[in-house]
């Protein structure tokens, strides 16, 4: 089992993520994750912090000569704005977090939830999906994620390669795979700026080069759609989750969603094995199992919740009105919430990659997945 | 811990539910959960099954008197058309099933992995749902799911309480809560069964009643948005799943998204403790917790995947193309997925109470209720 | 992850195991199963409703044309005494049951706990245990329990191989491997029932033909011999555990305890790979992994704890003194120990076999078996 | 639920305790943490690894004020001897470590295994273990570990009040509570390191001020001895675990096992509710459950695996015979192992409590521990 806890908060020392079961026998490329804990630092819309910090991971344990050794991996993302025994109770809790709710189920302080509620957290959640992604490279498996969808302003993906499309979203300010639509992306957000406004938008990811078979149909809480689900309705800010079409499934008819079977014998040394659709509406899931075809999962993100502009709230102790707290906030996170969610994704495919072919060592992974590629083939 | 296992296949002897760490001290209402299982087979645009069996759930185990006892309790659901072993294998696997990817990961028949991917394992997630309603019940939370959409035609919700609208629901051919608009879902549902063809829509699920801080913050498969997701996701054909506004908080500045918070002394003895919005676009779920605001969920469900106008497929001895095989089946299950879904989303809610309160006894967990909402108001 | 729930109680309709992540592929020989089962209700020592009762299991899912699909089994064995409903309340509570704590814990009946703590519920443990020791059966892995000490009497297990050791514990009245120490077993047995007194002690299970590698050294909550020690622990009536050695380790020093290492190159093609021990003190368990050799583990059983000649109690409604309740019980369930023993074992072992192996198929897990062995020998 | 999971290796950076669902509002006491790591690394019969390095622990998350919020609290323990790029792979495996095991499983270097299956990591499960007592002494419950066994020379336990005992034990070389048998210990020590052999013993823990109810009968996995056996059997060495008489248990007829109930209404406002018994032989454990009496767990230590002398293994590349690799080790780490197990034993039964008492705030757990002891004594 490939498991991930996190620790931290958003100005303690530092952010950790435990990941334990990780196989033996990759040579993990440390600057590597740095890259992705670097783009989600990125995009137009960012605030201060962003600038403040760089961050890095360390990893203090799971790895000796450069490769893993089966032992659980703990990442290190160090907080460079670290105050937080410095900083104050708010008494003003703000609409969108979870400062109300949290300082009420604990009976205790708004600062102490908002510390550990904050997307903070999420740089060591993009650590440990950007080690796996190392993880399931070696198989051929590349998770890819961008922005398609600035409020209402569609930015939908080009066509084309994904070595292609992942440079057209590295030079993009907003990670879209849209360079045409970038420009009114960023106007858009210096209007939001401008109004002390934030904006969300919509995220997608792709996983492609899997085998059949990651999830189960058997029990409910194994089913790869679930998992999926929850791991992106984790990530903070996140309020709706689709797989394939989606929410556009259920506007259509049948005969005009399922995506029909065909066989092409050129393509059976694929991770396809020559099962072919011309359509891929289930996003690559069937039954919570993958498909043989690319996984798609599209995420809603809300707008920022904290406003320059702030919202009408109360004063907690009193019970009077004032408006909310501010902590310091970005205007639009949407670029960096691409790169979570494909890393949450990244984590969550790894994981059934794992349940499906073991965890114990790359070099018994590696058989075994060509081991099941011959006898699927000969089924 | 509250835990659901179930177990069995479509035409096999029976589904059974297995759930751990129930409370003791419930009387349960058999009766009751025979009501929702009859609810999951009604519905306009069922096939010919609904009407060769009547489910009732036997308790097989965990009641002594009527009551609970703390002991898990073994809900099972016979299958009157239990067939299994007269069944053939089928060789032509049907697009947007497990058919193909589950014969292919499990190296085996196509027969043993749609038995156990139907639908028909919802019956006991539904009694499992409906025997955590009753627990629900005691703390005055309410379990509430209906269509809201079939196809393209929407059934927007009437405004009311929700003894009125259960009522406008159980009277409907398709469970929704707007008279109005059934009877053009009924034709819709006509034209799509003359053409062969199969339905989805949307289903919303509202849960009234709640206390704060069900679910946390602070580990990300602990938050609630997360778990429901989950569950939701895992129901067969949900492809989408929302929160609140959902997909819709996306294409909205944050100024209009966010609830804003007051504060009504005379609410105070309220679960909302007196905090009170305007607004519910979060959906009654801020940072993975409940913020005492109902909670609202919508998920999207896919047309069904076996058509009686068979899609394209191919014979998986042969590799030829054929169309796919045909088992009996529905033109249009929405009206039941509403059923399905309020039973997941209630267990899930549960599952939070009794992590919350505790879940040895319902006199335990009742004074803990009570103590809560008081040191709350206290806060 | 292969998952074992159980539900039930002693007097209720049936008792279930739900077996979760079982692979598909296996044929099952449900004989077989009843055979433990009814080994499990002999042994000498036993009351009369052994007699009353023959248990067989009744396969209720998971299963097709005689094999495993990859759904979960659902393991019944009915109660033919199933009066519960009919059963009255306790207000003695027996001393060494649950009955007094339990009653306090769930602030309700003794009844509603002495019916689930009671040891008819490893009735579906062992029909699981017995179904794993199937799945372990076709990687020659032998899972064996037998008796090694009746109250203060041992009976030291004679050599042999597993076959004809099996033969002597099957016609041993109390399952002990050393027919010249029977008759004084029987005769004390008869002693403490003519006494009205019961008897415990020890039982230990041999486990054969183990590859290396099962369990991890790399968390806590993977290491083997802690997942071993809980699922034998939590057997009721078992106070002790121990492996290999166990306490006898303790009063020994090092130069005395550890497993020289040699090589036979004439064995590499055995699951040791040819690393061979003069001693197995270690009980085939190093750093919570298997080591290649034989798993030994050894339970301690206390005495009965319901008393023909009852304990000193009080009634629980008036605070009084008075005798325990008596439900009718057995003298000795020594011999039955040591088959649920060995099906606990069995199962945790295989829980183990699948984290390493996988457990989609038979197939599957067959050619990894092979492929591990090959690159184990490489290394 | 209350979860830990520890990462690092014996020379790398840090080990580290991630301990998720830590209750809200507690005042952590470091130094009292930092107190328990330094008697972890005393007892006479240490290496010169526990001169060198004096260990102390940081909280890096999970605490703001002095206070726990409710977040994960991550806890490093530093290695001051933190060299483990520089170290180099072993050829010839140790008998009784996981040398051999985990180079076969995991496919790779030994080094890789050995650092991480080092008692090493004990020091964070000690860190985790002396934060969660902790939360246990604000129930009035401690947690209480010393030896009672070197070898074959038994150091019985003087009878005593807690706070005498844990004075004797802290002024004793070897954690026993015998001072008159103490320098017997040291000088069997002393002949075991002049003859380069190792020793082992048994460790005994007691938990006094317990409630009623930890635990469950209700499933095999929630029983609170299987859980204790497992967290124990998980400790590097542990070979065998027994509750209350334990073994011995298994050598006594009924009638001198099961400890017999009375009523003491002078009692009644204690933990026990006026449930007394004359003994303790159960241990303060039936059917899984806490039973108002102390538990008692005790645990056999195997003696050092490493021994100066060292035994005979074979070279892995070569598969010829050699001696044993030597890495520098302990002659006897008895008095640690009693801390070790007094921690895990800490941790687990705060793991019953919390999911007994719930978890979010001390505030909610110490209103509901008189409550639940109010309606205990109402039944």
């Amino acid at each position: 089992m490939l498991r991930l806890l996190t620790a931290g908060e958003s100005h303690g020392k530092a952010l950790l993520a435990l990941v334990d079961g990780f196989p033996a026998g990759l040579t993990v490329d440390t600057a590597a994750i740095d890259v992705e804990l670097q783009r989600r630092q990125g995009g137009y819309g960012r605030g201060g912090r962003q600038k403040l910090e760089v961050d890095t991971v360390e990893i203090l344990s799971g790895i000796w000569q450069g490769k893993t050794i089966g032992s659980p991996l703990a990442l290190s993302v160090s907080n460079r704005d670290s105050k937080l025994e410095r900083l104050k109770e708010l008494e003003r809790p703000r609409p969108g977090h979870g400062d109300l709710t949290g300082a009420i189920k604990y009976l205790g302080s708004i600062r102490g939830i908002l510390e550990r509620a904050s997307a903070r957290e999420t740089a060591v959640r993009v650590a440990a999906g950007a080690l796996t992604q190392q993880l399931l490279g070696q198989f051929g498996i590349t998770v890819f994620g961008y922005v398609v969808q600035l409020e209402q302003i569609a930015a939908p993906p080009q066509p084309g390669e994904v070595t292609a499309l992942k440079a057209l979203r590295d030079a993009s300010p907003l990670y879209t795979l849209n360079p045409e639509v970038d420009p009114r992306l960023v106007t858009r957000i210096d209007e939001a700026t401008a109004a002390g406004d934030t904006l969300g938008g919509l995220v997608e990811v792709r996983v492609i080069g899997l085998p059949f078979g990651l999830g189960s149909h058997a029990q409910w809480d194994q089913k790869l759609d679930g998992l999926l689900a929850q791991a992106v309705m984790s990530v903070q800010a996140i309020k709706g989750v689709e797989i394939g079409l989606g929410f556009e499934a259920s506007r259509r008819p049948g005969s005009q969603v399922h995506d029909e079977i065909a066989f092409d014998p050129a393509r059976v040394n694929e991770p396809t094995l020559g099962y072919v659709r011309k359509t891929n509406n289930a996003g690559g899931l069937e039954a919570g199992m993958t498909n043989g075809q690319p996984l798609v999962v599209r995420a809603a993100m809300k707008p920022i919740s904290t406003l320059r502009k702030p919202l009408a709230s109360i004063n907690l102790d009193t019970k009077e009105s004032e408006t909310a707290a501010y902590e310091r906030s970005d205007v639009c996170a949407l670029a960096a919430c691409s790169v979570i969610v494909e890393s949450v994704v990244a984590f969550t495919v790894a994981q059934a990659f794992c349940e499906k072919f073991g965890h114990d060592s790359l070099t018994e992974m590696t058989a075994r997945y060509g081991k099941f590629l011959e006898l699927a083939r000969e089924r």
